[in-house]
């Protein structure tokens, strides 16, 4: 499986991600996104209104490749040296898809679905860091 | 000036910003940070502890180009169509700096300093979007 318990259900919790992609000219870009967890297919998926218009999935049909984060800081110490934050980077590729409706009133059909290549986790299933590849 | 006081005192408020840097071979990344705002230059500082050895230090010094968002949700609607989301990302070149001493226990010496080039603005000042070149 691509993610554990710990970070499937962390993932559902949390109320945004910020998704870096590569702009026209090479250069990042970092935007918020609201975004939606399968936990069954261990699969994210992305969308938000005007989706696409957005310069981030103009980017992204350019070059697919794409960082993802989701972190936030606890309420009490769960790293090493006192550390409250914890989250976890997945870097991947990028699925652009068109449903036949949106997945919220407002948003546009577009959907971003990520493809992760490797997952960066911190402090959610332990103290410290926890990289591994994941194709 | 580069910010509007509504985005020095956004800034300055927030807890963490997120910024996204180039990999060797092109890709994005995105992480977390720490940072801080002097509030009379206008200008944004990163720091963490072990900068030095991150992937993204290592990333800005083979490409400058950065991207760094702050934002949040707030706890009433401040947007068209009822959105709470709002914030700023800043895209411009990072400047390397290492300090006599950590700017905070456990951080590091070294240090990103921002250098925007374009400010996109949310929700902040007033509803809807706000871009504008600040070179």
């Amino acid at each position: 499986m691509i993610f554990t318990e710990t970070e499937l259900r962390y993932l559902v919790e949390q109320p945004l991600g910020r998704v870096a992609t590569i702009g026209p000219r090479g250069e990042p870009q970092v935007n918020p996104v609201a975004y939606w967890v399968d936990t069954d297919a261990h699969r994210i998926e992305i969308s938000g209104p005007a989706l696409r218009a957005s310069r981030k999935f103009r980017n992204l049909e350019a070059d697919p490749r794409i960082s993802f984060v989701v972190d936030d800081m606890a309420s009490e110490p769960v790293g090493p040296g006192g550390q409250t934050g914890r989250g976890l980077e997945i870097r991947g590729v990028a699925e652009l898809l068109t449903l036949d409706r949106p997945l919220r009133e407002g948003f546009s059909a577009e959907l971003i679905r990520i493809h992760p290549r490797r997952v960066i986790a911190w402090n959610l299933d332990a103290p410290g860091g926890n990289a591994r590849n994941v194709t």
